[in-house]
């Protein structure tokens, strides 16, 4: 009875479920101090005291018709602001509350943006590896999700590969950096190569190609690795950002999009966008943490926790022998697999009570993702497991 | 550059906006106190004190992993038991957490249920007047809205034309009872002759259909007024629930979805509704809003300001002239047009400062929606330019 595109939605996310009921079955057995669960992208690190202390704030000053009531659709004008004005004198951007709208979450955003923008058949580019939800977002509004094969080297976007692809049916590109899953952060020459590129397609194909940039992970970054802000380099960017990662509030779902006055037809854009926010049924961001986040757009959530983790993580793996690159951002990290088939490895590693994600889940067979979001006990747990788990495979 | 489907979607929406802009516009001229805006939905009572309550009481006593993290995509346990508890003992059903998941709003509720059971084509059937954005709802997922004429006698469904309009494409049928634009709750009576021709049909054409119930303003009946609980009377009933009125929450975007084990295939329907609100990207309905609403599913807002708002306005209206049926829920009242452009009766009503909205927005031309949620002395300030209004379209 179900609709058919949901019919294969439903068979495709029974992987994930498995995944998830074999995590209990095995902590049922062994006990949930001997699973080590890296399966999922949940932020562990618990939300800044000034969220709460935000939330009191709002209750205590606001009246109710102001905290809980409706709002123009793209959310409070003075919280759009006061976005717009850290962002500008973050990044020397100049926008007004007129280029925000509040959305629910970066998921919401990519959403309202693919539904305001996508024509059936557009296609939308994206490099491997990427946040497999993608094409569920694409194929929302019947556009084709086209997949840049990786590039293995260093897991910057394989730039020859783009060009090459590019069609007059190109209508987006999205891209996720710091990146779920590799932690690649993608440099400002990448970007900057990808806007030649993408300037000069537009220019030979005579089409607007708009470039759409996830970032649910910009604050969570080490070393103090830049991410580049790419309305800077490219007129034609839209900005996704949630406040899930860097504030530890995945549930509350709350972001916003950024739509440059430098966007072509950004004025049309907006207009449509707002309606969409109303037509898909989010109809606005939630309103209390629109006010909240406003009071802290500024604070983040202790990154060190998350910095400790990845270099455990990291070193551990290293001197098992394993493959990989060092995470610059986010909190996954990427294996290569010492089997070619990553999906029957990962099946191997549930024998040591460990469970991660196969590469072919994000277009990147032949790796696993180990989301690193977890206690740091989890990881000290883990690494004799992992060291077993590779020297039995180079044994096989 | 924005996509054709949104195109049709910001023109229409562009009617609406010119009555902000002509709200604006009054107010600047006259004074916001001589501008009688009835032309929005929005509770314009607060949210009662238990909701700030609650909130308080979760910062104080749940961690903040539990209060603002992620969770199962359908919500939270113990909130979704807590509100089939409510449900059952208020209607003798009974249902468990697993046939509640918790949406963005009512809007975010039948979206994900349209994205769930749509495949393109399928027909959606409401009854006139109905609440305009089903048609985009229905839209988004390139089903076919199919709208049965008025019934203007007392607007409960026509249900000959309904019979006759049930085609093997039929998919749902949408109510909203109590009625937005109307008022009037649909009867028992209307409900079982309702599901008596559902079921023969079903038989007759080897389908299923499902009734899909928008109840967004349950709570807001007059007079004792009962509202009956759809899946009582016919299996094939989901509900879609919110709290944005009965609590005075619109901004915060917190309901759910009801699909009863007796609906057919609501296994199927529970796991894609799942899929659904993830791949939309809701994810979850807002987190913190879920575990208040837990502890204020027995209050609602008081009720009696809509009521002394609803007698000021229909025996004015009535005393003036106008024919009307007496609104027994929400918060609206439908008014018969003196003329019968009721477009033309809206620009009238304008130059008397007052904003209302032509019956034609709602699928019933010849009368026009008064939004009665608006503070006492905005009524009784109108009602004077309501009856001169009336003088002078008989004087036409």
């Amino acid at each position: 009875m179900i609709a058919e595109k949901m019919k294969e939605l439903v068979q495709g996310s029974s992987v994930i479920r498995a995944m998830f009921e074999e995590g209990k079955r095995l902590a049922a057995i062994h006990g949930a101090e001997n699973v080590f669960d890296f399966s999922l992208g949940n932020p562990n690190v618990a939300a800044p005291a000034a969220v709460n202390e935000a939330v009191i704030e709002v209750l205590e000053n606001l009246d109710a018709m102001q905290i809980h009531g409706y709002m123009n659709n793209s959310g409070h004008e003075y919280v759009r602001a006061a976005i717009a004005a850290s962002i500008n004198a973050k990044f020397g951007t100049r926008f007004s509350q007129d280029n925000i709208i509040m959305t629910v979450g970066a998921a919401g955003g990519i959403n309202v943006i693919f539904k305001t923008l996508l024509n059936p058949g557009d296609e939308v580019i994206t490099f491997a590896p990427f946040f497999g939800e993608y094409r569920g977002y694409t194929a929302n509004y019947d556009g084709q999700l086209v997949v840049i094969s990786p590039n293995t080297v260093d897991f910057q976007p394989n730039l020859t590969e783009f060009r090459a692809r590019i069609t007059p049916r190109t209508k987006a590109v999205i891209v996720n950096s710091p990146n779920n899953p590799t932690g690649v952060v993608y440099s400002a020459d990448t970007i900057r190569a990808m806007a030649a590129i993408l300037e000069e397609k537009q220019q030979e194909l005579g089409i607007d190609i708009y470039l759409i940039s996830d970032e649910p992970y910009r604050e969570l970054v080490y070393d103090n690795v830049e991410v580049p802000y790419l309305t800077r380099f490219y007129p034609n960017t839209i900005i996704g950002y949630s406040f899930s990662k860097s504030l530890s509030l995945p549930g509350e779902r709350i972001g916003y999009l950024v739509v440059p006055d430098e966007a072509a037809d950004h004025e049309n854009i907006i207009s449509a966008a707002n309606i969409a926010t109303r037509v898909l049924g989010f109809v606005n961001a939630p309103s209390l943490f629109q006010h909240v986040i406003a009071r802290c757009l500024e604070v983040k959530v202790d990154i060190d926790v998350y910095d400790r983790n990845r270099q455990l993580l990291y070193n551990g793996l290293l001197s098992s022998g394993y493959e990989c690159i060092k995470p610059q951002g986010a909190f996954y990290l990427f294996i290569k697999t010492p089997l070619d088939n990553d999906i029957e490895f990962c099946h191997l590693a549930k024998n040591k009570n460990i469970l991660i994600v196969p590469g072919t889940s994000f277009g990147c067979p032949g790796y696993a993702r180990i989301a690193y979001c977890v206690a740091y006990d989890t990881i000290a747990g883990a690494l004799p497991g992992f060291k077993e788990l590779l020297e039995e495979c180079r044994d096989r």
